[in-house]
């Protein structure tokens, strides 16, 4: 091996760093762990059996087309079953607006190869998803965060940021979202914000990426539109989805909408990148949607989660120290809820303690482009059993207590 | 739509055109043609009645762990039968050589991700693989050719090319070979060229991508040792592997062995672009191996093949014009054959012609980074059936007649 290897890394890749998350992960794997750290769905969701049967069926019907390349856009099929997907949410698709995935994170990377140039400025939610910020960050983007409230994005924060860079001469690329119960803060973005933030987009000629894998896992509260149904086709939305968390994560399949313009460059993207998602994860998925299965389990993890989030923020209110400085979100669906300690406190320091005591979160700073974060903590509520939770939430509450007193 | 989205694209996708042959493919369409344009295995070949039940069992037996989210690096039991398959060809590896991928197009994207600055010289044959020049030119590489002989890429012409750029203070960051088969030449590396390539790389401090989709297909001829093996854990070689063509492609999936240093640098760069291959197509893949089945499905797929090659040939010598300009390669392997036409006659050209004719190819200049290749087509010999290779042969050969004629 070279000695100066390191040096012929693109300047890209020499800015990768290891997942500080993945790092701190790995200490999780310990036994008699309790993790809220992953952002797993609860393997109980997934419909083992009937996957089994269909997916032989499936083979031993058309094994000659499954088991082949396909087209870089996605089966046309799968697309149908997208589009009625859609269509339930007043989402209006065609074929053309649709590029199949292998699952979401592929759709962050296309949205950075064909948008991001070096320095070029993303917009972003302080905190917002971490895996974003990864794929983001690989094509060397600048980030800019906005604050968060109960209510999404701080569209006066964002206003005031957007003006500031157009008097700079500086126009953003996009701006990112996670308006449904985003990862990590748990929070939904109302509907005059969304209104807002298309106004925003329009006014300043940028675009808006909107990624939102968990917006059917609702457990309480009121429907509110998506940003590309508020969009109607202008094309200043694109939007990020996956069937991860609706089906399950091991076939690695989601979809990006967007406008046509956008799809057909992102195709021609994704032809360097795998030339095609699997045809064969794709023929099970459509297989399973076409068999009018998908509703019906969606509506199973809806009642298995409401109550894994109802136990969470019970065992919260039970057992976390009364203080000031310390609250935590009340999601109305997805997977997670996001703590604040008082500022005080550091999170990061805390993680090594509460492994200690068998219990695990992911740390605020993760979810920073920017920096900060170190206050608070991402809880996972879809994977661990009711008992572990409420044991785990003890366990945390202990940590936390005996911090304070020290 | 903003009417100016074209400038919002990053300076990389402005280059990212849409692919000549993914065009022409498109006039491949009508029923009646005989294509040996594609670079499609055989459905034949397909396990399908194994994989169905396969698949069934599998899911039942581990769908909590199949159907869930998977480490960045792949799974361990797969990367096991992947150390066996490399083993059997005296390449010594660890798990920690080793990145499962989205099949080699993931590995030649990873590659150019980690690699390629805008700029960087990549040096690869004339012709070379269309998937890689995609690649790499999607992350701005600037390519340096080398010619080609029945023995593979010139190691004279490398030489002065190294030579001129050393000269010139450029350093190539990778010279990019397909050493087994060539895609699209047919052609096979001599042993000898291969330690030279080594011994060139090593002098002028640069690394060789070795990409061998095809290595485990060889109809004729003797083994000649793999770069990986001949650089003997030196760290100079990185190599990309796909089980597309050994079991089917529809699993997309494949890898990358290298050095400990890059496969954990690559690691990173794989978790932003797609977090993990799809566990449930690697367990398939696992088990597939496990239970001892790729050696006689390899061996099945060499035979069908091997005959569908002779037939080629044997039409190709019956059947096309004698001329002093016009001649193929006879491959020891693999999927295709390159024809050579007078240097006067137009390929591209004369696909319209062809495909009136109901035959079509892939145009030679779609293998040229740096521009030729008019006078050349590839033809496939593994998807059409032995009397469509006739057939088409003929029609191809009375079309090259007639312009011979003209």
């Amino acid at each position: 091996m070279y000695k100066n290897l390191e040096s012929m890394f693109s300047v890209n890749a020499a800015g990768m760093k290891k997942s500080v998350i993945r790092e701190l992960l790995k200490l999780t794997q310990k036994p008699d762990i309790i993790s809220f750290a992953g952002g797993l769905p609860a393997p109980a969701t997934f419909p083992v059996k009937e996957i089994a049967e269909l997916a032989r069926e499936l083979i031993l019907r058309e094994g000659d087309w499954a088991l082949q390349y396909g087209p870089t856009e996605g089966d046309p099929r799968l697309k149908q079953e997208i589009i009625k997907i859609g269509e339930r949410d007043d989402m209006k698709m065609d074929q053309e607006n649709i590029l199949v995935t292998t699952a979401s994170q592929q759709g962050l990377d296309i949205v950075g190869r064909v948008f991001i140039n070096p320095g070029d400025i993303v917009i972003c939610g302080r905190p917002t998803y971490v895996g974003a910020i990864s794929a983001f960050r690989s094509y060397a983007a600048a980030f800019e965060g906005i604050e968060l409230d109960e209510e999404g994005m701080r569209m006066d924060h964002l206003r005031d940021k957007l003006k500031a860079l157009r008097s700079a001469g500086k126009r953003p690329k996009f701006i990112y979202v996670v308006p449904d119960f985003q990862n990590p803060a748990g929070v939904t973005m109302s509907l005059e914000r969304r209104r807002l933030l298309l106004d925003l987009a329009c006014e300043y000629e940028t675009l808006v990426v909107e990624d939102t894998p968990y917006r059917q896992l609702r457990y309480v509260g009121d429907h509110v539109p998506s940003l590309y149904s508020l969009d109607a086709g202008e094309g200043i939305v694109i939007d990020l989805h996956t069937f991860s968390k609706i089906l399950f994560p091991g076939l690695r399949l989601g979809w990006v909408q967007a406008h046509k313009t956008v799809i057909d460059k992102f195709v021609i993207a994704k032809q360097a990148m795998d030339l095609c998602t699997p045809p064969f994860t794709q023929a099970i998925a459509y297989e399973y949607c076409n068999r009018g299965l998908l509703a019906a389990h969606i509506e199973e993890n809806v009642e298995l989660y409401r109550n894994k989030r109802k136990t969470m923020l019970e065992a919260l209110e039970t057992h976390m120290p009364e203080h000031p400085g310390i609250h935590w979100t009340k999601p109305e669906g997805g997977l997670f809820l996001w703590m604040t300690v008082p500022e005080s406190m550091d999170m990061e320091a805390l993680f090594y303690k509460a492994v200690e005591a068998n219990v695990a979160y992911v740390v605020g700073t993760a979810f920073y482009a920017d920096g900060g974060g170190k206050n608070h903590a991402r809880l996972n509520f879809s994977y661990p059993s009711p008992e572990d939770i409420v044991e785990g939430v003890k366990r945390l509450a202990a940590v936390i207590k005996e911090q304070l007193s020290s």
